[in-house]
């Protein structure tokens, strides 16, 4: 990347939005401008899960004021997360699509582990470089992560469904303090988190850290009141604790360092960190400057190259978790990109995004399925992927590699795909015609094959074998026929010129 | 068992439904009767993959004629299997309610390598004790099973989806033996075949032997032309072939050693034999005594003790092959079995198709689904169970395995099981009780803790804890109280005294 470059990161978190603007320079992210709006998107979920109107507004208008300020990037230059609330709200689809048009730039909605490992990032590139292992805890709006790791390795990532905004609503709903509220939240929040006691021991790390709004809000409080900057302890959670119930109230709490928009979540808040503390056995946590963000941030700088790309080691740790035939799948791969790049024209460039990269990723990725079971192993294939943690991956890019898994054999008129996306449709077929061309499982005899789009026809290509082929690989002719037909119940055609 | 016992095996084959009937002595079994009925049922699916009205009573009539056979049969002694037809057929349910009505006992629809594993243990509890290392080849109706193995142990099963009744039905379905609809056929079959090149090359079996009807009438056929008996080779299989073809079409064969009603189906019977030899690199394959129905009758008495039945070994590889916490999940299935039989009043015994044994298998596999991600594991790990393929169980019990993982967390409303199976319902709770009181991942303090059905009040259940449990575990009491409420949501209530 060059010196120079801007990037940006917008961060659609539960509690508040957020949009951190660096310069890339010697290696470096540097800070131009950070937004910040507290939006509490969060509590906007209804009982069925759907987001209400006026939360919407609220989000889209906060969205309008970041797009305007990013209205000379570039499609590289931002990336634009969305956290717990919009994994949970069953109507994310409508605010999404309106959401993308006002900021101008597609909003991905990471799973939580995606969340956690991101988070470890941001948090790991903001502090001095340290062999210590280390704890990341963040407490947001709706989820809480909880990260180990080490240099810039995260190596344990989890998110759990609970945070400051959930814990508020139900324990602190009417605004009081009192000492059965925080006994009840803090129950509530062990509950949810105690799963984590076999993963996150006390021997595992050594330093702990603690991201975010409720932790930098506790820390800001406790400086403020005297205790030792920078850090939390259980003696200063103590403290506040004791302050808190004597307020008896969020409207009556008097303390420097909490923010007006902090109150209305600082009960839940404060019971997620205590139940984080007692459940993990932590006496001090330092506060971290690292985020979400700039996790974000970092990881497109990542993307610039293939061997940085956190996503190509995702998939080969998911090949590796389901014992695929490597070999099987190495040869599918790079029958599927030949193909592709005889259709697209020349070899297209694996750079950061490409598609040539992501039709390698389905080659590799289409037999998990067999894991589960070898009939309909690729809609297990499918299901896996669409349900699965898999690091680097936003949601909908993950549903993209698992609809090529689940078409690349059987029928094409159930599958749920749009079939004017050209794109995609070259890569599917090519994937489909490399799995039929590899089918003994050896390497295919590709001379003279050539993979064209008909220039007289819209939605028809041609795949052409040398005189001889067809005779000389019977079953793969009749493979091709077959797939010739399957083809015929789409809007697209695809033709065989000699095979 | 008892020396004398009588046992009965039915298979529901595509092609014929048999029935074999034996008796128990000295550890093997002895034929008392063997039925076979040619009903075809495999034809009688329609494009829309139903059976048609037509096919369904061919079904009735004979497990009619069946039925009255087995009039005096105990549940235990009898064991029904239904195979590809019925894997495959959309209206499976309509058919086979009225089929157990009729039968007087239920009939499980098997995966297809569960009836790998059966054909296998049915050929080799048949053949003389031998450390060969064999290959053993079945063409059915609909499907062809392979499997490797030595001794008693199946080592590699599969199920693919071609048979001589399909076959037939495509290429030779006016009847006419040519050529060209022999090499179509036969590539047709290697297309599907040949996915297994890689597991079953050549040296990994020493001799083969094939099961069932198509491999014994052309062995019959061959022996009958003066071939040497009890083995078919491929010279042999060469000169049927030309047969087939001077006849030119199934109504003009005249061969003897091949019954009437295997006419319709050899054609296509042939073509997969041949393709098996082909791809396989057989020379000669011997005809095999033993086949599913033997299997299916040997596997009635290994369920007879824990330590011979199938299906605990599958839960084990499946607890192997998904890395389950395997502390935990034993932790879990030792305190839902103790609820089950406090329950249940006294200790139940663990014998074969328990109902205590069950639970423990749900308890084991409870958190497989952790592999695919931790949110929303219990669906993944149901999701896993309704599609494996598990060796030794039938489709409807994996079900219900599945519907226990599916349910052993979150709510109950939406879960899509019969709240009147009382059975199903204690099991469910006590999973559920448990995996809360396991919460923790160490061993809970059961002391004094209770849990037994309400002599007053239909529909429930009360678990009562000694004084001071709820305090000494308030998190357990937490989840205890939001278990209460999960089940409001149910006719079921749950009440809890001292917790």
């Amino acid at each position: 990347m060059q010196n120079g470059t801007r990037l940006a990161a917008v961060d659609l978190g539960s509690n508040s939005f957020r949009l951190e603007i660096g310069r890339f320079e010697g290696g470096q992210i540097h800070r131009v401008q950070y937004l910040k709006e507290t939006v509490r998107l969060g509590s906007g979920l209804d009982a069925e899960r759907n987001l209400t109107s006026v939360a919407m507004q609220r989000g889209w208008d906060c969205l309008a004021r970041f797009g305007e300020r990013l209205a000379d990037f570039k499609r590289g230059q931002v990336c634009a997360v969305a956290t717990q609330t919009l994994r949970e709200a069953r109507n994310r689809d409508a605010f999404l699509a309106r959401a993308h048009e006002i900021l101008g730039f597609p909003i991905d909605v990471i799973s939580g582990r995606e969340e956690a490992r991101l988070i470890y990032q941001g948090v790991a590139h903001l502090l001095p470089q340290s062999d210590e292992k280390r704890l990341v805890v963040d407490i947001g709006g709706r989820s809480t992560e909880l990260i180990l790791g080490r240099a810039f390795d995260a190596r344990v990532v989890e998110s759990y469904r609970v945070g400051s905004v959930t814990l508020s609503m139900k324990h602190f709903s009417t605004g009081q303090f009192t000492a059965h509220a925080f006994q009840m939240a803090e129950i509530a929040a062990k509950a949810v988190l105690d799963e984590a006691l076999n993963a996150y021991r006390r021997d595992a790390w050594e330093v702990a850290y603690g991201s975010s709004g409720t932790i930098g809000a506790v820390g800001d409080a406790l400086t403020a009141a005297g205790w030792p900057a920078g850090s939390v302890t259980r003696e200063g959670l103590d403290w506040l604790l004791a302050r808190l119930l004597k307020a008896q109230s969020a409207d009556r709490l008097q303390l420097d360092g909490i923010r007006e928009d902090r109150r209305a979540v600082i009960g839940g808040g404060v019971s997620v960190l205590r139940a984080v503390f007692d459940l993990l056995g932590i006496d001090k946590m330092q506060a971290a400057q690292g985020a979400l963000r700039h996790g974000v941030l970092y990881d497109l700088l990542d993307r610039e190259q293939t061997q940085t790309d956190v996503r190509s080691a995702t998939v080969q740790r998911l090949v590796d978790k389901f014992e695929t035939d490597t070999a099987q799948a190495q040869r599918v791969g790079k029958v599927a990109c030949h193909l592709f790049n005889q259709l697209q024209g020349g070899p297209a460039t694996a750079g950061p995004g490409s598609n040539l990269r992501k039709l390698d990723w389905a080659a590799q990725l289409h037999e998990i399925g067999c894991r589960i079971s070898h009939s309909d192993y690729h809609k297990h294939g499918a299901y896996i992927l669409d349900n699965i943690d898999a690091l680097g991956f936003a949601l909908p890019e993950l549903h993209r590699l698992s609809l090529l898994v689940l078409g690349h054999r059987g029928k094409l008129r159930k599958l749920e795909v749009d079939f004017e996306d050209t794109l995609f449709v070259r890569q599917l077929l090519c994937l489909r015609l490399a799995v039929i061309l590899c089918h003994a499982r050896r390497d295919p005899d590709l001379k003279g094959m050539r993979l064209a789009a008909d220039p007289d026809a819209d939605h028809r290509l041609v795949l052409a074998c040398r005189p001889g082929w067809a005779e000389a690989f019977p079953q793969s002719a009749h493979l091709l026929r077959e797939e010739v037909a399957a083809w015929q119940k789409t809007p697209w055609t695809l033709q065989l010129a000699g095979c």
